[in-house]
């Protein structure tokens, strides 16, 4: 027997004795109403979205072949970033891989070991895991507190700082107050990254995302990050800042540079969710809509975009929610400790611009019944 | 004017100053030959890829909708985990969003504080990336030095121990000693991480990949990456391991549970791709055919797979090389100090099954006048 399977196992069974075994298995999305995952517009299988990846893959191929250094660059990259730039009315766009890859590739090139980080306490896993990586020191403040954010700004020893925020919170669905952060960061030289994966296509009147409706995403010291793989039903993620930002990360994102270029279908799908997006103006509105109106069931406030939080009374009650909305036919999602970042347990919900009246009504009967359980 | 503006300006005028500016353009496969990318088996527009990528998108939509965890995980991801499984008799397989992504998933999943790396010194950006991530002690190994990893091994002060390497280099072309270096490893009480992305599709009969051919990949402590944007045409990576890896990495791989599952038309053609593979069983032994001729043109020994390294007198022949080559409507890719790790100015070729004879014949005759002109 190899140390390193007893190792493995020993791991396994400390998640047993914890309750956090997870598995993956098939979603299936004919049997269960999703309110787990991150289709807020509901255009995965919209028909638009559909022919966008199969023209792309028919016009360039299955892979893009090569990091876009080298022979990657598509053209088809090109007009996703004008496309992306001009939904947002940011200066500029670099299409990555993944969200993740453009969090890393952000971080990475921005902070170095003369530059402090200021990170809210509950940014996503590939902004922490970006900080990490660029020797930058970090500083966690605590969420959403801008005197926080001053006062580690203020007291840092570091020429250089990154102040790093979610527009929508991915766990809290609660929002940044970007505006304020934005100034904050100018007053004491800082860059703002802004993760927005939540708030494109979701908030502001075209889905334009947290940055552009707070009227920062045109501002020297902003960077955005987006996924594509959230309300534009498709996979990749992508930076939206000044060209001086796009030109440092062509050569020096690491995670841009070393790995592959998008593939054409999921270029070509979100190029197809974009136009969608550009033509039924009443998406964002929809699904904002749909979360308010389960927000309401579940007895929380009305979120900033898609993503709902309902805290629970422990564990046991949110799993006890999760399996009790799955036997009546919904998907819902669920925080437990030690995986809060503040100890708390927590049913997630997450809004779809495509439920109907029909669906819509049943989930909002399964949710009122699970609050009254808890 | 914003410091910010001010310090990546200085940026640009530093790469400037060493001639190390970079620009993304769209390649334009029509005009150039290519050699540089990473198509190896030339399937990017084979029928069978794009016919799967078609299928996948319309099956199941744009994207993956949600992490694997959540409702992100598709029947097509299965279907793709056992394909991969069976070619290279893995003992099972997890696809992840990209190459990068797998890589820092083993690193950080795999190893800890009470861990040392032993990464050879040509590993790839993304092993090194994972292996900073990983909070592990990191030591580097001389390049293919078994007595050095040995040494260091063997001298380590933690429990647990990483070695890391590649099947084929990226940069050199040339192969690691994977059966020495697996039987070193469990002697030593390590485990052995071989990254197979550039021997996936290319070495081996069927072009099972490095470590298949080497008789390791089922063994307990050898885990596997592989990308699917290479010889597989497509997006995304995966880990070809043990069970109990696989079950680790699902539950702490941080880049594999905050991430989005591959898209399906990612996931559709690299399928398809693997179709083509187990019934064209001559695309692994044409394309290290189409090598060797490179090789010989080039005046530097047969390769291990599709990647040549030609070591050049320094790097204004190397730049002035790939400017002829261009000319001449060939495109090959170039490393220059400060980029490449040892200082050495070399041209970098790489072989593609579906280049014919015509085709082939006027790039050998390109590359053998640029070899005299060096």
């Amino acid at each position: 027997m190899s140390t390193f399977l007893d190792w493995l196992a020993e791991r396994a069974a400390d998640r047993d004795r914890q309750g956090l075994r997870r598995e993956v298995r098939p979603f299936k999305s004919g049997e269960l109403v999703d309110l787990a995952g991150n289709d807020y517009l509901g255009l995965r299988r919209h028909p638009a979205v559909i022919a966008g990846a199969v023209a792309a893959a028919e016009t360039y191929g299955g892979g893009a072949g090569a990091s876009r250094l080298v022979t990657g660059t598509l053209e088809l990259h090109e007009e996703l970033e004008h496309a992306l730039a001009r939904l947002t009315g940011a200066p500029s766009a670099l299409v990555l891989s993944t969200g993740y890859h453009a969090n890393l590739a952000v971080l990475t090139s921005l902070a170095d070991a003369e530059t402090l980080i200021v990170s809210d306490a509950h940014a996503h896993a590939s902004l922490i895991d970006g900080a990490r990586l660029s020797r930058a020191a970090v500083a966690v403040s605590r969420h959403n507190d801008l005197d926080h954010v001053r006062e580690l700004l203020a007291g840092r020893t570091q020429p250089r700082a990154v102040v790093v925020v979610e527009s929508v919170y991915s766990v809290l669905g609660d929002a940044a107050p970007l505006g304020a952060l934005a100034d904050l960061s100018q007053e004491l030289g800082a860059v703002l990254v802004v993760d927005d994966a939540h708030g494109l296509g979701v908030v502001g009147e075209r889905g334009e995302g947290g940055a552009a409706q707070a009227g920062i995403i045109a501002r020297d010291h902003v960077v955005v990050t987006v996924t594509l793989s959230k309300s534009l039903a498709a996979q990749g993620g992508a930076v939206l800042a000044h060209a001086a930002v796009r030109d440092h990360l062509v050569n020096t994102g690491r995670p841009f540079i070393y790995d592959t270029g998008l593939a054409p279908a999921a270029a070509g799908a979100a190029l197809g969710a974009l136009d969608v997006l550009a033509t039924d103006a009443h998406l964002p509105a929809a699904v904002r809509a749909n979360a308010a109106l389960l927000a309401d069931a579940c007895g929380v406030d009305t979120p900033a975009g898609a993503v709902l939080s309902v805290t629970m009374p422990g564990p046991a009650e949110a799993l006890a929610a999760v399996a009790v909305a799955e036997e009546r036919g919904i998907r819902i999602g669920c925080f437990r400790p030690p995986s809060t970042p503040d100890g708390s347990s927590r049913l997630r919900l997450t809004a779809h611009a495509d439920h109907g009246p029909e669906v819509l009504d049943h989930a909002l009967d399964v949710l009122r019944g699970l609050v009254t359980r808890a």
